[in-house]
């Protein structure tokens, strides 16, 4: 390993067996912890070709087991988000994609962060419960399209430890790093269809268009050299996506969206995802003409029909997609008003994101129990003119303190301009 | 720490108390390993200023005790070498720098590689010790002008974590690193005057006179900037060092320098460290000047005294130092001889180390016992003619397999070339 440190120092090539032992000795613990961050400096500070971070990607991928997804009929589609704030896309994106006819078998885990992961989010539905067998998984996705399952395999053991030292040693923004992480985990997870959103801006891991561009040229590169189809989408994040942060807010969002009552940058994010997936799966000529079949979905309440028969189908209470009242409410809704009028310039999602995990809607460590009724919904987004004593958001809390605390907290999340604020492209690039 | 690992990422400068906050972290424990062994790596490829690297030094120094030398009177000067084969500079030059007036008040350690350190070799010397109390140590120096200690104060402990650190993570080449690790131990030693021997070449760390150069500069800089006085001399390393290599051996090929009976590599570079040493200490006017009173302690027995004196005065027997008889002999003695004719054009001195090595001259691991007796002693050197059939070097040795082994060993240290060859400076500069 100390020859592989110099020979990685000195700028060279790890060959195919350098990188496995490597990879494979650190997950063992054969290779200890101060090699290896070592090696993710250097690999952070002098890059990985093409090759080795194919390299890289598959002897993790193999670390651990991999999901046969074969009992499934048809091709099956998965995405991946580099990570946002109010990021509910897959609880549209899904039942819609599903509608069209293509399999979405998902692996899921709960996760840190500001909100649940997508199975916390989905727990909104009274007895859904993701806790099913690998059989049932994988009947559901034949009888109803879709399924999602809480991750039971051990799926790349080399990546959490990986992950987990990168964190603390200042070596996670690396894009070999990043696409190793990423894909491999994909991989494991057995779709044929693999399409990804790369966030982009302020509050995201890549700050500009260009290092985006490279993070999704090289993710959706090693997919391809992996026998994956796939593409990426570029989308600006300086703000939160969509209007809801928590998780029953969010389910709500969603629901929204499924019955075409609700527009915007959600909408436009799952619509170019879906086609990009359809297109990638040949079920469809072109991207536009793939967002029409998408639109489709909602409009006869085929999207809305997919959410309503998985949800059934894991347990549910369904009518809570008819009738979203069914869903758990805060009981205490505060409106933090603006105390001057302008145009919202920017929203720092970040901070959103901690308003809604000091009111009790996150989770910071697995231990912690989720509040699922608690969040902000925002009712500006950046573009829209405010006048002063207008509403900027609505706080949705179960505590009264904490709702306070959150008031001025969610407040200073927004930025206002005296002039009119020109709204930059969502969607940015497509990488396909 | 994960903030500072960030900053130095990104090609920023750590502040002093940030290096404080890291190096006092790490030797005490509060750091972990992972941490500092991906800051070490980063610190390789990004650099670091020179203030940095003297905050790092200073630091560093100040992790454990550090030696007062201010019962000695007069002008202490101490030398360090980057390390080479055939390494007796310190049995040489102390002696003849003590004759001129100049306090040489030595603590040093017994280390591993392909020969003892200065310690084992002194005890060639029967009865000779270094385990003297810091009082004897003192009250020696003051009065015959030289003793050497072996080390009793715990000094820099962070440098003796942060090198074994390094020297598993590929995070030995790293300038600001090698600058801190030698500094920090030299302040802690406590000498007003220091002279650092830099090798270069094939055989030493810095491959070109460049590297040399740097590494040079940032020594005697960070010496100077921490108060004491610095000089450098950049060496030639593509042969070993004399002709000797091997513990009682060496103290031979000393002994006769000393006396004035051999000339070469050996004496011109302790002649210059030792002017070095008396410019920087202000008492000779120039390099030049310096040389030639250093020559006079040879030529009227000054120097030679200088060693009896220490020798005696730490309990070995002086008689040795007129008799070199008396010293080890190793009973078996073989010629290796040339098996064609030419002119050598390089000695490979890692290799003729090793030779050293498997004859019993050095140590692996600490509990090993050195036979003192052992070594190589070449004939020829770089530049010199060599018939077939002459010998190259002879062998030492205590055991006739290890002899026989160490025979085609050695044979093969030699390269020889048909045309003559010239012999480049063998000192390379001196930064003052």
């Amino acid at each position: 390993m100390t020859e592989l440190l110099a020979k990685k120092r000195d700028g060279g090539t790890l060959s195919t067996e350098e990188i496995d032992f490597m990879i494979q000795g650190y997950t063992r613990g054969t290779i200890p912890d101060y090699q290896m961050s070592a090696m993710c400096m250097a690999i952070l500070l002098r890059g990985m070709d093409e090759r080795e971070t194919l390299d890289m990607t598959m002897s993790m991928m193999h670390s651990g087991e991999t999901l046969d997804l074969s009992p499934i009929h048809g091709v099956k589609a998965d995405k991946h988000s580099t990570g946002g704030v109010g990021d509910k896309t897959s609880l549209v994106l899904c039942p819609m994609v599903a509608a069209t006819g293509l399999k979405i078998a998902k692996m899921s885990g709960r996760g840190l962060g500001h909100t649940g992961g997508t199975i916390d989010k989905l727990e909104s539905f009274p007895g859904f419960s993701t806790a099913i067998s690998e059989e049932t998984f994988f009947r559901n996705v034949n009888d109803i399209g879709i399924a999602i399952i809480g991750q039971t395999a051990d799926l790349v053991p080399a990546d959490k430890k990986i992950y987990a030292l990168r964190d603390v040693t200042g070596t996670v923004p690396s894009i070999p790093l990043i696409v190793s992480s990423i894909m491999s985990k994909k991989l494991a997870s057995g779709a044929d269809v693999i399409v990804l959103d790369v966030k982009c801006g302020d509050g995201a891991f890549m700050k500009t268009e260009e290092d985006a561009r490279r993070l999704a040229e090289g993710l959706t590169r090693v997919g391809r050299l992996a026998g994956r189809k796939c593409a990426a989408v570029i989308t600006d994040m300086d703000q939160p996506l969509g209007y809801a942060v928590g998780n029953a807010l969010e389910v709500k969002e969603a629901i929204a969206v499924l019955r075409g009552e609700a527009q915007g940058d959600l909408l436009e994010l799952c619509l170019t995802l879906g086609a990009c997936m359809m297109a990638e799966a040949g079920v469809a000529l072109s991207v536009q003409e793939a967002k029409l079949e998408l639109m489709e979905t909602i409009e006869n309440g085929s999207a809305l029909g997919k959410l309503a028969a998985m949800v059934e189908a894991q347990g549910g209470d369904a009518r809570a997609v008819y009738d979203p009242s069914l869903l758990p409410d805060a009981p205490l809704k505060l409106e933090v008003y603006a105390e001057q009028s302008g145009y919202v310039s920017h929203i720092r999602a970040e901070q959103v994101g901690l308003v809604s995990m000091h009111l009790g809607g996150g989770r910071a460590t697995k231990e912690d129990v989720i509040d699922l009724s608690v969040g902000v919904v925002l009712r500006k987004k950046v573009g829209d003119r405010v006048a002063k004593g207008e509403s900027l958001g609505t706080i949705h809390a179960s505590d009264p303190q904490k709702a306070a605390e959150a008031y001025g907290m969610l407040r200073d999340c927004f930025e206002l301009s005296a002039e009119p604020v020109e709204t930059p492209p969502f969607i940015k690039a497509i990488i396909r």
